[in-house]
């Protein structure tokens, strides 16, 4: 790194380039080797339904790097993925990207190597390595957002199979529930995710208006008696949950990251009492509940990370 | 090893000692580097609640092999344990086990290495090296008897985490359920273990003798249509759960031991049945359900392995 004209001059370091691809937005940013964000820029994805529009967009936005010295290129997907082969078997909530070579696409048009990992994981990277998880060795990651993203930290790592699992929404928690996005019924998902709250409330109240989980959160703090009872129910339905994990994994963490998270404080000790109530108690001992740090950004940092685990820089 | 007088002579060669303890018996084996069992024992241990009376047993036991050159003593145990220090935390079916220091008191006594871990960890470890899961890098081990026994394996390894987790049975799968022995209500053991079984089918046949799963099983294939019943819900809800633990796992193998392990054949097309149609297609790609090879010594070959493993021999 060399100061010019009293600019600092990123040219000659390494630097990863981390996308974060959202339903509605994708993310796509420099770091450096430390996980600092250089550059970033978003652009819309609503439409990101043709392949070949898609990825004609990524590497236009990537040319306006040129000049930065990128090593490689991470990409954390919303769906299932061959983590070893960088392939998505499936994207639920967009259509169009069934059994895609991704990482081969990706590579060929822009001469660099690719890395693909579910958007959960790579979160969960992002704040394991610089973030809420630094240094555990167990921990469960929960995104609660529109659905309920899920990743786990095993002996130090983020666990893969052959697919990126772990695809922690999916366990039904009930005997016969509301159908979810992946075609069982009774997932966790389907008591936790926003949108099922949020219609839940709209429902209840006969709302026209769209509301949000945050709003649903403040009203039931404002003593809104319908806001109350959903709310106990989601907080409810996820300590139980949790509690199962917390019998399989004795995490030291349970991170708590998406939009939700800026509620937890709301619902921390409501949902810690659900935990240990139900929870062996050599298992939750020691467990922490915690908010994820990084923030918006989080997945093109982990992204980013990503590039720079798999290159061993 | 060396032959003499036609008998083959293994006081020279390293042993490990590997026991099995049980609710109601408790097995006891010495075994070579290759698991295979070279002597056996086994004694009641119904009247096991009382640490010393035990530990006398056990050391009695130990004492009629002092010719053979054991390494290690390893120990399977029916309950939550701290694998690192060898201490007991509990266990749920007998009392008086309290937070006990098991490898420090057993060490002392016996002047060998002593290693502890959950019974159900230990049967894992047995299939894993010379059973049925040799080679897989990710699977579900259950024991389907009395109650539910779990283990995981995850990259080539046992996982543990402080406590020996992972206590797969006490996972909540619907609302509110029949009172589990951990202390919560409606865990998966209360749907699949046999006492739960054995009760609904004398409660709904009105019987007062006792009958046993393997049973119930075959009454089922001779059309008992109360037996089919409760066979089917069985199946049904191991499946359900499975299809979660798929979700998150996406393992090769799912290994089935214990005594409903004999009737596998009588189920497993359906169980492989209910677990496709809810899991997610690719995370239950390549998973495939086996039966444990293992059989009644397993738990044995598993501690003696243990202590193998441990010493690095």
């Amino acid at each position: 790194m060399q100061k010019r004209n009293g600019t600092i001059q990123y040219f000659s370091m390494d630097t990863f380039l981390g996308i974060d691809w959202g339903g509605t937005f994708t993310k796509l940013g420099l770091i450096d080797k430390d996980g600092k964000i250089i550059k970033k820029t978003s652009f819309s994805s609503l439409n990101s339904s043709q392949p070949d529009d898609f990825i004609k967009k990524i590497s236009d936005n990537i040319k306006k790097y040129k000049n930065y010295n990128i090593k490689g290129i991470g990409v954390g997907a919303p769906g299932i993925i061959n983590v070893e082969k960088g392939y998505i078997y499936y994207l639920p909530n967009i259509k169009g990207w069934e059994n895609y070579p991704f990482k081969q696409v990706l590579e060929k048009r822009l001469s660099l190597p690719v890395f693909l990992d579910n958007d959960a994981n790579i979160f969960a990277l992002a704040e394991f390595q610089v973030g809420a998880a630094k240094g555990v060795k167990n921990a469960i990651f929960l995104t609660l957002g529109t659905g309920l993203g899920g990743a786990l930290i095993i002996d130090g790592k983020i666990f893969h199979s052959k697919t990126s699992a772990a695809e922690l929404a999916h366990f039904p928690v009930v005997k016969k529930g509301r159908k979810c996005g992946c075609g069982a019924n009774g997932c966790i998902e389907t008591f936790v995710g926003n949108r099922y709250i949020e219609r839940k409330y709209k429902m209840k109240k006969r709302l026209s208006k769209e509301v949000s989980v945050k709003e649903i959160f403040k009203f039931a703090a404002d003593n809104d008696k319908i806001a109350r009872e959903i709310i106990n129910e989601f907080v409810w339905y996820l300590g139980r949950y949790l509690a199962g994990m917390v019998n399989i994994f004795n995490p030291e963490k349970i991170i708590i990251g998406g939009g939700v998270s800026k509620s937890l404080h709301r619902f921390k000790k409501q949902l810690w009492d659900h935990i240990k109530n139900q929870a062996m108690e050599p298992n939750c001992k020691g467990t922490k509940i915690v908010k994820a740090k990084l923030g918006n950004w989080a997945g093109v940092i982990g992204a980013g990370l990503l590039v720079k685990e798999k290159l061993g820089r």
